[in-house]
């Protein structure tokens, strides 16, 4: 469906953006002189130089592209802007994975408006994949060439396959909320980050089930699985664009099932 | 260094089957035709088409080619041979994976003796990558070219990264000893795979713990890996080669800081 916000110039500017991440980061992935640092005393969180350079060639880019809209991005914080359109963005989602050399980490790139993000770009530059949704479908433009995407058609819980990043969730009762759904599922699969979503809006998966999510994990996923037919909420059914606690599912029949386990926690 | 049966032929055939399997295969994954069945009555062990086909096309190409090798695949078993070598072929090592659309999945092809696996390919058909291991040193050709394959050099446990492919590792017993010592890590990644041993290869992780492997599953990585400078044994320091528990690390010292824990349990 059309989206007021949502012409050509916003797909020329997110691929755009997304190509020059690609070129930024590749170079430091598997690399030998991958400068890591720690961001939060005491924990384990990387960041990598890949993920500021390529966040700053993005900015770059909109500086001159798209000088209105407003920024908020995961390395350098929000960035005004008049047009009440916002570019979200997440260099590397999954720096975790990056450092490990898995190639599930990804490039993410949204653009919202009050009501939340209404096109985005979750891109694997190792894979070469793109995955795209917005208001003229969702797409995967990969090394076996493009095809449309779409969820899967119900299926039940017993029967689904569930991602999510760590085993460990986020903080014990959504661990607790987390397994309750897991465990009444046909198999769990951990370690995807953002691939996750790229998958569920491929058809392979019927739900990911994260917590702990910032708004800039969680916008560029939005936009693709509901694109491709899914549905995004919260674990109360409400709107997660501004991050937290995100139930995705395949359908509406799959996310019923969920959210009436989830919701309990 | 030199191994008395390998040779040119060795290489030639064995990329002439990954290169087939790869053909065979890529068709089937993430297609809507993915025909899957239950192997085990009650269990969740999916067997693709995909699987199947690969391993026969595998076959032919030996029949061919290396008639007087004997074969160990997953899907076909045993066939005998006069060589004294053996062919070791997993046509989809990560099933699970494959199913749900994840890119850590891997064809495994090794050529062993009565000492074990000198010569194994870990292939991504998906990304495009061949990891490859034996007397000749050990390599990785891939999206971004062709490189040689280092394990990383000694760092202490609790700097070091773990993968594995499931959080419950095996029996409750093999669980223990897993996160015994993944607790002292750094970072545990799970849902890798065969994908886990190429990245170990690659320098980019410490230590991979499994168990429950059949001798498919492992010997492909176990010439991988050591030919990257790696270590791979059973949870007691022996070989693995014919399956069980493994332990593979990126050099002595960490190995022997795993193997302490580990054998404990």
């Amino acid at each position: 469906m059309p989206h007021p916000s949502y012409d050509a110039d916003v797909r020329r500017v997110a691929w755009m953006m997304a190509d020059a991440a690609r070129k930024v980061i590749l170079p430091y992935f598997r690399g030998s002189d991958l400068a890591t640092e720690n961001k939060l005393a005491g924990g384990y969180d990387p960041v990598t130089l890949a993920d500021r350079a390529a966040e700053q060639v993005m900015r770059e880019i909109l500086a001159v592209e798209r000088p209105d809209d407003a920024i908020l991005g995961e390395e350098f914080g929000i960035k005004t802007g008049t047009s009440g359109l916002t570019w979200v963005l997440d260099p590397i989602d999954g720096t975790r994975g990056f450092v490990s050399g898995t190639p599930t980490w990804g490039v993410l790139i949204a653009l919202s408006d009050a009501d939340g993000p209404f096109y985005g770009i979750i891109d694997q530059p190792y894979i070469g994949e793109r995955f795209e949704g917005g208001p003229e479908g969702a797409s995967l433009a990969g090394p076996l060439g493009e095809r449309a995407l779409q969820t899967l058609a119900p299926r039940d819980l017993t029967q689904a396959i569930i991602l999510t990043t760590f085993p460990e969730v986020g903080m014990q009762t959504d661990h607790d909320g987390f397994h309750a759904v897991a465990s009444k599922a046909q198999l769990t699969r951990y370690g995807m980050d953002c691939y996750a979503y790229a998958l569920l809006a491929a058809g392979q998966v019927d739900l990911v089930i994260e917590a702990g999510l910032q708004a800039y994990d969680i916008q560029a996923p939005i936009a693709v699985v509901r694109a491709a037919g899914g549905i995004v909420t919260d674990w109360r059914g409400g709107p997660v664009h501004d991050g937290g606690r995100a139930l995705a599912a395949a359908n509406p029949e799959i996310h019923a099932q969920a959210l009436a386990i989830l919701q309990k926690y």
